[in-house]
């Protein structure tokens, strides 16, 4: 019986002495508890992606030696006999410069802890290069399978293999080479963002591995937000026959322990398989323990062949306070949030974590009485509590009545710092300054009061600390229906990627959530149930220049997020002037979402890492006469 | 003797029919002038780079289906017998979909045309992806060496083999087994962007790979401006001695004729090293000739197998107009641009190109008197013309006298579009709206009048079409000095990649120029020579908030050039507060730089694809106490 715990927990990129603190904080908890085993996310102690980081030689340098660093804590406060594996930036020692490979060689790599060392690491084999990841502009691929035999504190011992991520959605490298190595357990750190209907792939994924390991397998996943990309924890833990064991929460830190039965090593594979049970020798130079070359190889199957290095790790008795084998953890499986509250819990935690990683306290945005507006504002409440949102009520002389009473309404609904500034008298100088030329209505002078908005915002955020929230929706953003510097200016997009259908559909589920609580519902009704509008002219509404949302919605899905041409989106069924139209709109707004700013992804495609398409750019979709 | 023509052309991303119609027009030229191989850059015929087009299964379609058209079109016109080299986006067809490579299995193809079919066709095979490279995110790798037999005209016939770009730069792979295949000739189409001192590498390097090759290498490389990259041309045929036969011009299309003596296929190497001579067939169902894999496989050297695919293309006289075998062409060396020319060219061409692409026909800046917008408007008008270029000047009460009357010294030399909107009345209008909490002075109010005059550059250019210029150096960009929808409002920043230091040499630079041809300098020189100043507070100088621009270029070189981690910044001898505080202000300034529009990169590593590092990051290089 071997008992496991996986850590997901929230690392903060760049921040080594931070990220080495919660490695040593989450494993004395585990210890506590009586976890042999502790796996922490893909790169945890650096945080995910570090991008060019990868690149600069100091950075890496302070990777290596803060897992030796973490090694030794752990050892010093009694932990040695923990076995903790853990991702870090690693490199490739020795290797030639060759042009066109990253300087330095960088590893995304995996070390395992144990007795104040560094006893074994590996790297990531498989290296994604897709969507928002750039893995093969930074890492060398990893080509070994590590597996440690731990004892599991019974007098017996587990074989324990490690692979990354990538490693088990790609066919071939360590993963496929786990069931040769005679394993029991395979664990796996993760750094997988957020997207909606991802964890139910994961979970297929992780039972396949499993079976074709025929080892259990321990998914442990990164928490938080990063720029544009959350990542939702969800760990999972299966049986060698691909049973679920455990699962831990979404979006939240989790300590997720359970015990296994697993086979013990002495009954697994003989010893011709296992030919070099090295012991555990001190590394030279005081540099992490490299590949050896001297494990077993194993054709992968997938043209590479992965080399089998394993290692033994002496039984260390745990030392540290209450180290306890009584109870494993209570409810292994959380409760699971559904479509719409995990789209919501992820666009809390990406705009919670970009303001506290970037040191902010507070935020500000322009309330407009609109939805998106009001559903942007009780993202950041929830995110941070209302009394650290400011919220600016900016009327303009095109404003509906209602427009101010429904953003007074969601104020005293939620609490939030509320202030009213007047626009016409800025808009009224700037015309006056531009000259009688300068028309009164039209675009330019739309654009002109969104702007006047967004130079107030800037204004009190750069007197007052906040950050300002953009309040743009992905349907705006793919058709630019936006005003660049205008409602567009800001630090962070909380609905940046999400359509406006989605934006009403969140908006009812967030309100039925409080009732169901017995709550006030945050959003006022009449943001959700009236027409959409710009209010930047008398009458305006959203429809007076773009379809219904619901129509619009379902195209840019196809076009946006599924790439199908035009051809292809008649097939679909679309009205082909309204492909025409709206392809032609989301071409030409490229170089506005060029200057957006990020916002967390929770679809397949988002604007930003996902979608990279030329400013310059004259490709037309060819369409029928 | 072999008449070559290399057509250093400037195509436009995703422009199909235009980049078709360049094709079947410089091989008209071409083939009047008596070539019968005609080699064009690398992509030419969509465009460089497609991004995320590459994905799109519509375009790689339409792209394939052009590049037929293009070769019936040259028949038609009487153009089958030159042989006709072409990039394009290709894809491989039949491949097993896999998860992670790119849908569609995308190629960066070149086809060679002749006879009014496309005869072969081959695909890059050393991928870039570091810098502004995401090539592995796109694109296959290739795996074959096209060698064509083409009619000399005189009754010989020579072996003319197909490498594509990045092919040349690296070991291994086709240009590695071209020696073997004993081809006379390796034409080489390219998308090289411009960087500085790039060119005196890229001679070396065609030097090296002939003289590898034992074969004659005509390098004919892209011409013009995409987004932040420029592509300068610069095409380079020589010997298979690496004796510079020609050059071509920087930064202008250009068609580089020479006459080639080299040994006939006849005189080379047997029939037992060109196993699969194969007759031109038509391919079966319409399709490109694709890899048939009855090639002859030679190891390349690098883990690799190459096949050598050959092809013999018949003798079809050439009948369009003026076909002529008289004079090459005269001067096939250009005159070289000197640094700061070269530099400067760049920024021409990277303007003019961006501003036209994007069907714009004029620009407006913001003209402050300093140095900045001096050299910006300056760049302007020499992209489009003077009349084609708008400035407003917008003095607040902190500019200094001669902010205006240097700002209207220049609109007198260049006689550029003029107008002048005082800002006090806005900056007023929003000191009233923001209340009496609102600051006369420090950043808020000094942010709040660059934001007005960006709202007022963004109001003009609504109203009336102009794209507008963003002013800001590399080094502000570096450091963050700058307000963001501020100065940095704008579609484009001609001087986005240029330190400070640069900008006033290319500025000396540039009006020495103009002494020197007996033409009034176009900057005025208290521009130049004043010390710099924003203007936002009384007696602002640059000099207050950061150091002497020679002392923070050199550190900013080393830091964001060469990232040099803070240990290596003193040890290169900076000066460790300096460093502490200029690193600080950069890493700070990332959110900023993620907004900024893009501008023509002329640095090895510029603010945009060169450089991705994370906003949200703790890593503060450690520092000595």
């Amino acid at each position: 019986m071997l008992r496991i715990a996986l850590a997901q927990v929230n690392a903060t990129v760049g921040d080594l002495a931070g990220n080495a603190e919660i490695i040593v904080d989450w494993t004395r908890r585990a210890a506590a508890r009586g976890a042999r085993v502790v796996v922490f996310p893909e790169m945890a102690l650096t945080g995910y992606p570090v991008e060019d980081l990868a690149l600069r030689a100091s950075f890496v340098e302070a990777s290596i030696a803060t897992v030796r660093d973490v090694a030794e804590r752990l050892s010093v406060e009694g932990l040695g006999g923990v076995a903790v594996v853990v991702g870090y930036l690693d490199r490739r020692a020795g290797l030639a410069p060759r042009t066109g490979l990253p300087a330095g060689a960088p590893l995304d790599a995996a070390a395992v802890l144990h007795g104040g060392r560094v006893v074994i690491t590996s790297a990531k084999h498989h290296l994604p290069n897709y969507g928002v990841f750039d893995e093969a502009r930074y890492f060398l691929p990893g080509n070994t399978l590590p597996v440690f035999r731990v004892p599991a504190g019974d007098g017996e011992a587990v074989d324990v293999a490690v692979a990354i991520c990538e490693d088990l959605w790609q066919d071939g490298g360590p993963v496929a080479v786990c069931h040769h190595a005679g394993a029991a357990l395979l664990v796996v750190p993760n750094a997988s963002p957020y997207e909606r209907g991802k964890d139910d792939v994961r979970l297929e994924l992780v039972q396949r591995r499993a079976r074709e390991a025929g080892a259990a397998l321990a998914y442990c996943n990164l928490v938080g937000g990063q720029d544009e990309l959350v990542f939702d924890g969800d760990s999972i833990l299966v049986s060698a026959t691909g049973e679920p064991l455990a699962r831990g929460p979404q979006f939240e830190e989790a300590l997720i322990i359970a015990d296994l039965e697993l086979p013990s090593a002495q009954a697994g594979p003989g010893p011709d398989s296992v030919p070099d049970q090295r012991d555990i020798q001190p590394a030279a130079g005081g540099s992490l323990p490299q590949s050896s070359g001297d494990g077993e190889p194993v054709d992968a199957g997938d043209g590479t062949v992965i080399m089998v290095e394993r290692v033994a790790l002496p039984d260390i008795p745990v030392t540290a306070p209450s180290a306890s084998a009584g109870e494993p953890a209570a409810g292994p499986f959380w409760p699971r949030l559904d479509d719409l509250a995990e789209v919501y819990a992820a666009l809390v935690l990406g705009t919670a974590d970009y303001v506290r990683k970037n040191g902010f306290r507070t935020v500000l945005l322009g309330l407009s009485g609109g939805i998106d507006s009001a559903l942007v504002a009780t993202i950041a409440a929830d995110a941070l509590g209302p009394e650290q949102v400011n919220v600016i009520l900016m009327p303009s002389k095109w404003s509906s009545d209602h427009s101010l009473t429904d953003a007074e309404d969601l104020v005293k609904r939620q609490g939030v710092n509320a202030r009213t500034i007047a626009i016409q008298e800025m808009v009224e100088a700037f015309r006056h300054g531009l000259g009688g030329d300068f028309p009164l209505s039209g675009l330019p002078a739309e654009n002109l009061q969104s702007r006047v908005r967004g130079v107030i915002n800037m204004a009190v955020s750069n007197n007052e600390g906040p950050l300002v929230l953009t309040t743009g929706n992905k349907s705006e953003i793919a058709t630019g229906y936006s005003t660049l510097y205008g409602d567009s200016a800001g630090g962070f997009g909380p609905i940046k990627d999400v359509p406006k259908t989605l934006v009403w559909a969140l908006s009812r589920w967030r309100n039925a959530e409080s009732e169901r609580l017995g709550r006030t519902p945050p959003i006022p009704p009449n943001s959700i149930e009236k027409p959409p509008s710009a209010e930047l002219a008398p009458g305006q509404l959203d429809t007076d220049s773009l379809p219904d949302y619901a129509v619009l919605d379902a195209l840019l899905d196809d076009y946006v997020e599924k790439d199908l041409g035009s051809a292809e989106l008649i097939a679909a069924g679309h009205d082909p002037a309204l492909v025409a139209r709206v392809i032609r709109l989301v071409d030409l707004a490229e170089y506005k979402r060029r200057q957006y700013p990020p916002g967390p992804k929770i679809s397949q495609k988002n604007f930003g890492r996902d979608r990279r398409l030329p400013i310059t750019n004259r490709w037309r979709e060819s369409l029928p006469e």
